[in-house]
């Protein structure tokens, strides 16, 4: 199933199912919101799979999609991949942690307010050092406190990539307090639908997403770096670590961390990264972070070319304060 | 008026109203949750101030009621009494931050599941070094991004106290890795009820909560700490940085953080506190970590000696895995 949520003037919007392509959309009959679904999920599945039969009487405009899961009671981002991590944190001239490779890194992120995948990036001060992290995130039903890494794939309901902004130069700062990240990651947006595991098929394999994550920059690809063999910890990985001391409610949402490769032929899913990786070659970082008016666009295909999760498509727009 | 929701088998409960004495509720015709309510405030608050003119048809019973939002989309918890800070910092050797009375440390909690107000403390093992933190929070209403200091106060609803569980001997190696709090911050318990700050009379004044806020640990008096004078950061402070780089939307929780005074007669509001001071004076902590079976009761009364929201009132339970 490719479920959506469209803007229908709510704070939750109208649950929507895709059709196979993509192009066109149907309401699902007595379910008004994807939060309701994952809240019944046993009981309501069979109506949203009758809808996803069709037929589908509306187009899919994504302009008005909002994130699957507009506001959410969870969001909870890791950061699984090993080189990601080794990168930034030369960057801000960090120690990885001693426990790197085997206790994963979680922090609890903002829920309530996410962008939708085609809304601006509010920035107020282009001096904060506004990023963007191409991710791969899952969403979970409810999952008992201290399941098994056996049990918790059980668990996974839908996958939809995110883009986790994150304001670089704010960063040090707070991490210097000892409290994690809070005002230096200000909301996320989630791409346009998001695909029960079966929809991926083989690429749905491990706990992670074989399949390439493709970030575009101002029209010019950035990179397609594969979500799947490099992510250090797998889903099962991090969900268990997030249930270990408390359960986690239908609708929690899973971040993997900034998608990243060894191989640096597949680019980057950020620009810390980049710009960390011209410090090692020049000494220097040219490549600056977001300004107003950047655009950043995130997608991911089936191996035959399907756009599967349709794409998130940002612009970096100037936030001015209320009086 | 002083909200509540009680358990009705649905996950957010159903609204109520409790009558001035605190012994009898009503519900509010039209609006199921207190979320509904906070979704569209201005729209229903008459409905909830017509219910609030009584009658009150049935008994309030403590042992039905949930937190007042069982599920939020938004705990923010800040740290605002810098006795507390100085204090549980020197218990695990590390330094308040530079920035200690000029930027607010706050973290983002998890929200989707919180415990009812007299609902066990599932606990794994003792050797995590469970511990209780007696605060005072804040929800609000939707708070635009950048909200200025000045009017951050226009956009509080409700006030409740809260139980905000540390497992203390998690938290070390927790921070170290860098990313704050996660599994060291279990699933936290608010007080039945939640007021608006009318209902405190001149005790809500300057952003802060001008009243005892009292400690139970098995019966005996732990603490009384006034909330009010010593908290350094306001919730007016402390909603300005939660919505610095991004707004809050209605139904977002803030919390004081520990409640602490200078005064040593005036005890603690955690064990951590009490410890410290144990190891300054005797170079050793001998009031150990919460039990299995130890009971925490947090409650807060008026000047007049009114209960204002009712006990939280907690026992700490064995928690078995599942299979």
């Amino acid at each position: 199933m490719r479920l959506c949520t469209r803007d229908n003037g709510t704070r939750d919007g109208q649950l929507c199912v895709a059709s196979p392509d993509g192009t066109r959309l149907r309401t699902v009959p007595g379910v008004p919101t994807l939060q309701r679904l994952l809240d019944d999920w046993d009981t309501l599945l069979p109506a949203a799979q009758a809808a996803a039969e069709g037929p589908f009487d509306e187009p899919l405009d994504p302009a008005r999609l909002l994130s699957p899961l507009p506001r959410a009671y969870a969001w909870m981002d890791g950061s699984a991949y090993i080189n990601h991590i080794v990168l930034v944190r030369k960057a801000r001239n960090a120690e990885p942690p001693a426990t790197l490779r085997t206790d994963p890194l979680v922090y609890q992120g903002g829920s309530d307010a996410f962008l939708a995948p085609t809304e601006p990036i509010p920035l107020e001060d282009e001096a904060f050092g506004c990023d963007f992290e191409s991710e791969v995130a899952v969403i979970t039903g409810d999952v008992p406190q201290g399941v098994s890494k056996e049990r918790a794939l059980d668990y996974v309901r839908l996958v939809p990539p995110v883009n986790d902004v994150p304001l670089r130069n704010l960063i040090p700062d707070e991490l210097a307090k000892g409290f994690g990240f809070f005002v230096s990651k200000p909301s996320s947006a989630f791409s346009p639908l998001a695909l029960t595991p079966d929809e991926l098929g083989h690429a749905w394999s491990d706990g992670r997403v074989h399949l390439p994550l493709r970030t575009h920059l101002n029209g010019a690809l950035f990179g397609d770096p594969n979500a799947g063999p490099e992510m250090h910890f797998s889903f099962a990985d991090l969900i268990a670590h997030c249930a270990r001391t408390r359960p986690l409610r239908a609708g929690t949402i899973v971040g993997s961390g900034t998608v990243s490769n060894v191989d640096r032929s597949r680019g980057s899913s950020c620009l810390a990264e980049k710009r960390m990786l011209e410090v090692i070659d020049t000494g220097k970082a040219t490549t600056p972070f977001l300004r107003v008016g950047d655009r950043v666009r995130i997608t991911m295909e089936a191996p035959d070319g399907r756009d599967l999760f349709g794409a998130i498509d940002q612009v970096v727009a100037r936030y001015v304060r209320p009086a």
